[in-house]
């Protein structure tokens, strides 16, 4: 029995995992020691029941009660709170799904790095805002770090490191998202509504935007870097708008080797799981003659400034990826709002970054958190410069 | 320091396996135990010498004395004809690159991994005329049996066996060769001029008849039954005109792990002669924005028997596929003479396969030999009663 705890069970990768842990042989497989998730209580409570999981625990510390009630009697411990997060994911277990979105999952998911479970990761900002100290923190609490991302975990499956010395680079792949094809002007208007219409994923409002800014794929080239330990000069991205191929990995050889599969997040989840062994899924099988083709363009940096960021974080180094993430985090909960524009938010990052180029290095998670939140800070403040826009209709 | 000896080391293959032998650290790092070539003596003998081998052996017996002749002097020992390639064979090495086309390739193959050498495979009859037998022979020879050609390499890259158990499907892309969007009727006049023009690849003619026939599919499809142990219903092969996916592998997780690059064997040669690491290359590197886009189709076995010939070959079992092999090699030699039509080689094949269902199973080589000589002799006569076509001119 492998014990598996989840972190932001109730979000769009959360769900996915529950689904694969039932494919992958459920109860008789797996003991669930802990859930947690937002507020969303009675999904939470009904996953808990479900699984037969050990504790479920509610982010918000307001939801206590209604958590407790919905499972009184059923022997399940429930905790609420930032303090009840760091409890379940100090729990004892084998793996942790780290699925919590944002900030929010990088103390809980630190907790679990370090006391050396192996950390199936989907949470972006552990390696974005904290790469170095989190990559630290997984070596020295022994566990493996296996990512949940298909782009990662496309990596992942083809990257062998016996062949490691011939890694020439790994290439990433980019749907482009719903504005791929658009210029700067038609972006400027567009409303949250528009921007979550992923053209290939189904997935959560966060990751769904930050496909329409590509910010999420700025992040991933951060991502890599840390997950791979490669230079950021190895990290192309490719834009592939059939989302067919996940990503690439290059040798010196001339051999490009690549994951392939439809678009279902449960394919990399199930790889997480099942590692070093492969999942059974009952996922859709991949049909090339259906597709017919596979297309391939550049990134347009320019209508995507988020790319040509992620290069200038890397290059600057220091805080610079856990600034620009910040910020977009920001910009981006002001752009759900309606408070600023679709462009604003690629803006307001890089602003953020340049004005806080001197700021020092993280040498502890509390260096990652001031800077975290200075970056919001500066953020919040140039976002309440901006006059509301008036967003067309969707 | 590693001894290689290359059979067939004339040929478009062993060409391009002195290249990159060259590439991967020459005579500093490669002792050339035997070459051997075919009527090509004079680059046999350049071939020799550049590589400082120890031996260099001419397949045609008339020629001994004008290999000796060229290479007088040079203290390389010199043979000829079959038995001189067999002892070619049997000199110790450790790898044997086993390039001589068509089932003249066979015995000095074997003779290779019986004495216990790795074996990097471009001979294709090896598998398909005596599938069982020489991977048994590979097998109590205690030596690697490592495919040459784009698309088995490809497969071997991404078959992890420690995945084995959820391998579901190996899919084999095709180039559909020069008439893939021809009819019926406009092959039916084709030249050995025309056909040999191959889309993508440059190769050798032989091969490249055999992609524009797909015999040389149909023979690859029989191969990967052979190497990587699986039913024929698990070999799939896909129409893929850019020739980039060299080939694929499909796991019950929904993910394909696919091979991919520029076309250049070189690259497939390079894995199979620096395995198990990478070797660097200077080989043309894929850049996938330039292609813009790959294509998918299903394989149309009407208009292509070869493939549907293949299957019946894998159902019907015994010598069959021997039997397909043979009529067809004899068959093209009538193609190229101008003797028969480019639909007839089909037409011949599996007239001859039918002919022989009854054909009793192979038990030793000379089992297959008796079966090759027969089928060849079959196929013979049916092209004997063949009125020459009047071909169009390329």
């Amino acid at each position: 029995m492998r014990k598996i705890t989840v972190l932001g069970s109730t979000g769009s990768v959360g769900v996915s995992t529950l689904d694969v842990l039932g494919q992958l042989g459920g109860r008789s497989a797996f003991e669930v020691t802990a859930l947690t998730g937002g507020n969303n209580v009675d999904l939470l409570a009904q996953q808990a029941r479900a699984t037969g999981a050990r504790m479920a625990v509610t982010a918000n510390g307001a939801r206590y009660q209604e958590l407790k009630s919905a499972l009184s009697g059923t022997g399940i411990a429930v905790a609420a709170g930032r303090a009840g997060i760091l409890e379940a994911a100090e729990q004892d277990s084998d793996l942790v799904m780290a699925a919590i979105v944002g900030t929010a999952g990088l103390e809980p998911t630190l907790v679990a790095a370090r006391r050396g479970a192996d950390v199936a990761l989907a949470n972006k900002e552990c390696l974005v805002s904290a790469g170095e100290l989190f990559v630290k923190a997984v070596q020295q609490g022994g566990g493996r770090l296996l990512p949940v991302d298909s782009e990662h975990s496309a990596i992942l499956q083809v990257l062998n490191e016996d062949h490691r010395d011939t890694l020439e680079r790994i290439v990433i792949t980019a749907s482009g998202g719903p504005f791929r094809t658009w210029t700067r002007e038609q972006m400027a208007g567009v409303t949250p509504t528009v921007a979550r219409m992923h053209p290939t994923w189904s997935m959560g409002l966060k990751i769904s935007i930050g496909s329409a800014t590509m910010f999420n794929k700025a992040l991933e080239v951060i991502e890599a870097k840390h997950l791979f330990q490669v230079t950021p000069e190895q990290v192309e991205v490719i834009v592939h708008p059939q989302s067919i191929i996940h990503s690439m990995v290059g040798y010196a050889d001339g051999s490009v080797l690549a994951q392939l599969g439809c678009p279902d997040m449960r394919t990399a989840i199930g790889y997480a799981l099942a590692y070093p062994k492969r999942a059974r899924l009952n996922v859709e099988r991949l049909d090339l003659v259906k597709l017919a083709r596979l297309d391939f363009e550049p990134p347009d940096e320019v209508r995507f400034p988020a790319l040509r960021l992620a290069r200038l974080a890397l290059r600057r180094g220091g805080q610079q990826s856990a600034i620009m993430n910040a910020a977009e985090e920001t910009a981006f909960e002001a752009f759900v709002a309606t408070r600023i524009g679709f462009l604003d938010m690629a803006e307001i990052a890089e602003a953020v970054m340049d004005d806080m180029q001197g700021w020092p290095h993280a040498s502890c998670m509390e260096d990652v958190f001031i800077c975290d939140g200075e970056a919001r800070r500066r953020a919040a403040a140039l976002i309440a410069r901006i006059p509301s826009p008036t967003p067309r209709s969707a």
